[in-house]
């Protein structure tokens, strides 16, 4: 029976078996003369074979770096192998299961900081069995779990909704086209309709893990045209600090989960998780705060791209607000909140901040560590009100039939958010670009492999 | 602070607190003249509320169906009540949230038994609302949650890749396109090519939930264009059969987890789920033994449809086949494995039953009460043997450039299977349609809501 890499040393300690078998990829060779080393990758990491010859095939032909192989010999500590043992190959003991062509066009086991981010994605299907490549998503799998998980604890239903939607949430613009039978739909840029009628539906508490498309043609560090949106909507809320407070135990739990459960994988890339504790507590600043502080960041000029003046909340802004967090209130997460009506969709909820003109709204974003990974909001939940403010915002009502729909009939308060998978996990590990935390990831010219 | 349905009879028993707060939807009114009763729906069920006079909102109009609203008063037990206690409602103790319009377009607290499956949908935001429909994605969201958590039980990582695609894994029919940009794309059919790469990538063993799409014509009972997929993919297998080993005990966790989490929803239903020891040893038969079962059952003529001697394994046949296996082995669950080579796309790994031809496969179907809820099989994992079989079957390698650098650089013998969430949703409660188990199904006419 076939023991993984990992399990080595404790094969060696027990001496349970003469001679045990693993298998995996050749992720080193090491030709000694007398004798060769080779280093066997599997899913749970990294062992050293010792071959008294030159490990050749059934054919005579020499082992190439990625070739899958299963080998048998006897488990032997080694204080200087990975992982603290090596496995001493019998003669007879090699059989190469599928033989790598010997010109790998991409280094497999080199360091992957030191090849460029179009090589790695143009080989994609090799790059992803560079281990620390690799180990990024490992991360994300704990994302996901620990997003649903600590969801589940609180009360939520997972939901799968429809990708193909008749028209867009936000109006129309950047939208993928999707030729649908003898009609034309869209792919959906959030489930955010579906999961409002879900918590209207009486689930009251939904979240889902889908993939979102945006048809936006700039190609930058932070953008996706697909990525993974973490969901979440919540029925009889107050106003947007209760969705704050719920992404907070959220994030807190996710940090939680990667360190004890990704401890290796931070190690490679020298990454750590903000401790729960500082989660909890990030602090919350309403949105004229938070550009002020961007200003008066701004003028210590600290950063390189420091200089003019900042008039709303851009990418730098968000990373000198960060800049401040971490330095006052020692958390790498901070939420803004009351964005002003003018930068939030129609549908936000008004808020009255004792002016009388309802100027602002009942929205925040989170920044982590100089990037908004999340955007959310409490939603107009009231029919009139509703129907009042579309033409204000050169709307039609015939086009939001499913929204008018769903709150004639009784709708409790409520709002959610969406946290942005690969952008939290490009933030957790400090990758310099978002598409190294997609698996495939698509922009205007790649949808290959 | 808001206390759930589900809490009154506890808060009545231990009289903590002399009022409590409640907040739902009406969802039944019976006005008895000097007193009114209010079922009150929330997430966690319904409750009795009691009003001493008739209650109307702030405005003097009378309580709608539907409507949300908020209520305060004394819990009291009461046996004949759902749920065994009652709020009686102190005077002033009703606020209406959101008025529903008293003309409701669908029968929210009806007997949806009673309702076709096209009025159903038509008004799917509201027909949500009506509990016995709301419970069968209760169950839905377990399935997917013990699907998962089985599976990292069992060492597999979870995996989210792309849903836009250059061309599909089975040679480009069925598939929806994508305007992309300036170019054209496809919604993905499966994971599949995907799930390969990340076996070879050294993970091993992976799963992933996501949307897939058909381009298919047809609208049955069995089929909807856009799905929810349960994918598995694992490496370093022997064939069809370790696979197969595998979904045994996928299932039977499911199975026991919808038990253990979904009693009172699949009470509703009348419905109950195989027990997990009748999973585990659910009978696994070869092709053309299936077919002559089939034959032999339909020749008794207890199916209506019975009738004139079968072919293949079609719909009626898969019916036939789960009829005998639930006799003979007391099992709603049967893999039929072994298919001929003409029924398999062409990367599934030959079988040779000895007659030197290999005309057979490692593959295999999953039937459940009836339906086919699974495709599976070992794929082609050597490089050679794949760029041989392409012109056999009209293929061009050329169109096959991602699978062929796959295979190329080192490549473990693998499988994998996906299981179709909605068609296991609606095995298990019975659902006369798969469309009753999407939330928001698409079909060729309905891309709405």
């Amino acid at each position: 029976m076939r023991l993984l890499a990992a399990d080595t040393a404790a094969a060696a300690r027990e001496k349970l078996q003469t001679e045990i078998e693993l298998a995996g990829w050749v992720h080193r060779i090491r030709d000694m003369g007398g004798v060769s080393f080779v280093i066997l990758r599997d899913r749970s990491g990294l062992v050293q074979l010792v071959f008294d010859e030159k490990p050749v095939d059934s054919s005579g032909l020499p082992l190439t770096l990625e070739s899958v192989i299963r080998v048998r010999g006897e488990a032997a500590l080694n204080e200087k192998a990975p992982g603290g043992a090596e496995l001493r190959i019998a003669s007879g003991g090699l059989e190469v299961i599928s033989r790598a062509a010997p010109e790998l066009p991409f280094q497999v086991n080199g360091d992957p900081s030191k090849i460029g981010i179009e090589a790695i994605l143009d080989n994609r299907t090799l790059s992803l069995r560079n281990p620390k490549i690799r180990s990024i998503f490992r991360i994300q799998a704990t994302i996901i779990e620990a997003f649903s998980a600590y969801l589940r604890s609180q009360g939520f239903t997972e939901i799968k909704t429809s990708k193909l939607v008749g028209s867009g949430t936000e109006g129309g613009t950047n939208l993928f086209e999707v030729e649908y039978f003898d009609r034309k739909v869209f792919l959906a840029q959030s489930p955010q309709f579906y999961k409002e009628v879900m918590v209207a539906s009486g689930l009251e508490r939904v979240f889902e893990v889908a993939p979102a498309y945006r048809a936006e043609k700039h190609d930058t560090p932070r953008h996706l045209n697909e990525y993974v949106s973490l969901d979440v909507e919540m029925g009889f809320i107050d106003s947007e600090l209760d969705l704050i407070e719920l992404e907070k135990g959220l994030l807190a739990h996710i940090f939680e989960e990667v360190a004890r459960k990704n401890a290796t994988d931070l190690e490679v890339w020298e990454a750590a998780v903000p401790n729960a504790a500082s989660a909890g507590a990030s602090p919350v600043v309403p949105y004229e705060e938070a550009l002020k502080i961007a200003n008066e960041e701004n003028a210590k000029g600290k950063r390189p791209s420091a200089g003019a003046r900042l008039f709303d909340i851009n990418p730098e802004a968000e990373r000198l607000i960060c800049d401040w967090s971490l330095r006052e209130h020692g958390s790498a997460l901070v939420f803004v909140n009351e964005f002003p009506r003018r930068y939030r969709p129609f549908y936000t909820y008004p808020k009255d901040l004792g002016d009388g003109q309802a100027t602002s709204t009942m929205s925040f974003d989170a920044l982590f560590r100089g990037l908004e990974i999340t955007t959310g909001g409490r939603r107009q939940h009231d029919y009139d009100a509703f129907l009042e403010a579309l033409p204000k915002f050169g709307l039609k009502a015939e086009h939001f039939e499913g929204y008018l729909n769903l709150l004639k009939y009784g709708c409790p308060p409520h709002g959610g958010f969406a946290v942005g998978c690969e952008r939290l996990t490009q933030k957790i590990l400090g990758l310099a670009n978002v598409k190294e935390a997609s698996l495939f990831p698509r922009d205007r010219k790649r949808v290959d492999p």
